[in-house]
């Protein structure tokens, strides 16, 4: 099994250590070139500097897996290989890239007979060791011809990984399940911040945690990783309160929203991070100063908040 | 080690079961007579008829553990205990109380110099095999005296289990997680829900929920238990779309609200609650009727809903 890998960042380099690990060829591109011959060297991929070296490298029909940034470098990388792939080759979208998006790039693909994946992927900086959990969208046949890749980046060949259905399957999924995802750590971080706002009580959060991570209902990977760094340091004072977010929270809102669906947790997650990004200090300083203007009360300076 | 146990219900009757097969001596006691002494056969513990009986069967200083529903049942033992109990007994509470009430309850039982343990029990049906997690508020010598027993219930000696501080911290540690759990659950529940609503993907749920449960970063306990029911039936249409609640996720949104730490994950999750009870639904009449006066908007009758 041949693979062209384009994009070598912490998700990418990581899929062709474990995908050479396991045997399968991998050309491999990123616009780092320096980052590309040192991850050729590491692991036996060979590096080509170019999307035009990375398809000639490839024997046909072609698979490319792209592990890019979602949005306007996933789209243009998709555009180039569509001049440059032949029928029948295959193009795999692995970013957090909006299910509609596949549905697009599948179908301004196929005129020219080149085929498209959409492959959510989860499972982090750990999925070197771990596997990575799969929901891919697309037609059977193209999961067949990949399935060698899927099996070996999978935690095992018979699981972490699903054929969803068709094309945009995978990255609605995917894009589910990072709202998911964003409910559950909010909904632990609140807990944890109730308890430590209880001064009297003190309590070791880090014991805690490792206790909630035996036998409780609450038991989860996102509560391992998180006793893990409580361990360290529970204080967190040294982080910045700002929780970024890379569009799958929002896009699920939204999404719940055009369904009729109620999702007031997996909504509430994502607004939460747009106040602790500053998005509510415009609406938090109209409602200081309406306090002001109908009943007198004082408003703090921002330089004294 | 002896332990008095009173309330032999799902969660007791298991803590019993789990108990005498590590070796404690148990004494149980459960108002319905003939489920006392069908458990004593089984497990080999002291079946006792009364709560004077339990008092007499113990050796001094006794400790009696509650497993009783929270409120007035559990007041009600706590109450009558203290009668029976001597200087240097103590009294564990089990249950899913308020942590308020373990402060008061310590407080009454401190003249008599009764000891109080609050202990928050985690683990459901499953505690019996897989140990419970416990968070346990009181004195550090009173923790000491009944470790045998903790480190039973326990998943394991080491785990599992730990001291948080004083009275009412154990149980207010259980009300918090408890509410983490709401939130969980309910963030899970709404993501398969957006993606059962997009009939044209056509999602196999429980071959979804089986694939996350590898190498996803929503893996977790409450995910396996939901791959495992939509293993065998994902329409779930003989279950009645109502969700009780049994006051910890109640406690733990005003409590947010007491102590000022924003919680709108673990609040909208109870909310969904009342909502799945019909909380809402003089609410909804009441728009319904609002719509209809300023616009003429048909209002559906309630017998064709």
């Amino acid at each position: 099994m041949h693979l062209g890998m384009v994009g070598l960042g912490k998700m990418g380099g990581n899929m062709v250590r474990r995908l050479r690990s396991k045997g399968i060829d991998i050309v491999a591109y990123d616009i780092d070139a320096a980052q590309t011959r040192a991850l050729g060297e590491e692991t036996g991929a060979t590096a080509v500097e170019s999307l035009e070296a990375l398809v000639q490298a490839l024997p046909a029909p072609r698979t490319v897996w792209l592990m890019l940034p979602a949005g306007a470098i996933t789209q243009g990388a998709v555009d180039r290989l569509a001049e440059l792939l032949e029928t029948g080759d295959r193009i795999v979208d692995g970013a957090n890239s909006r299910y509609r998006d596949a549905l697009h790039r599948s179908e301004a693909l196929a005129g020219a007979g080149i085929h498209f994946v959409d492959a959510g992927v989860s499972g982090g900086i750990w999925g070197l060791e771990a596997g990575y959990c799969l929901m891919l969208g697309g037609d059977k046949s193209d999961i067949d011809a990949i399935r060698p890749v899927i099996e070996a980046l999978a935690p095992a060949a018979d699981r972490g990984w699903v054929h969803c259905g068709p094309v945009g399957s995978g990255h609605y999924a995917k894009m589910v399940h990072n709202g998911i995802e964003y409910g559950m750590m909010q909904a632990l971080a609140e807990g944890l911040a109730l308890m430590k706002s209880r001064e009297d009580f003190d309590y070791d959060l880090a014991a805690l945690t490792e206790a909630w991570r035996h036998g409780s209902v609450v038991r989860s990977w996102l509560l391992d990783l998180t006793a893990g760094f409580l361990g360290e340091d529970q204080d967190l004072d040294a982080i910045a309160p700002v929780v970024p977010d890379s569009g799958e929270g929002r896009w699920t809102a939204i999404e719940a929203i055009d369904q009729g669906v109620p999702a007031p947790v997996m909504t509430q997650a994502i607004i939460a991070r747009f106040e602790s990004q500053g998005g509510g200090d415009y609406t938090a300083r109209l409602l200081a100063s309406m306090r002001n203007a109908f009943g007198g009360h004082a408003v703090l300076p921002s330089d004294q908040a």
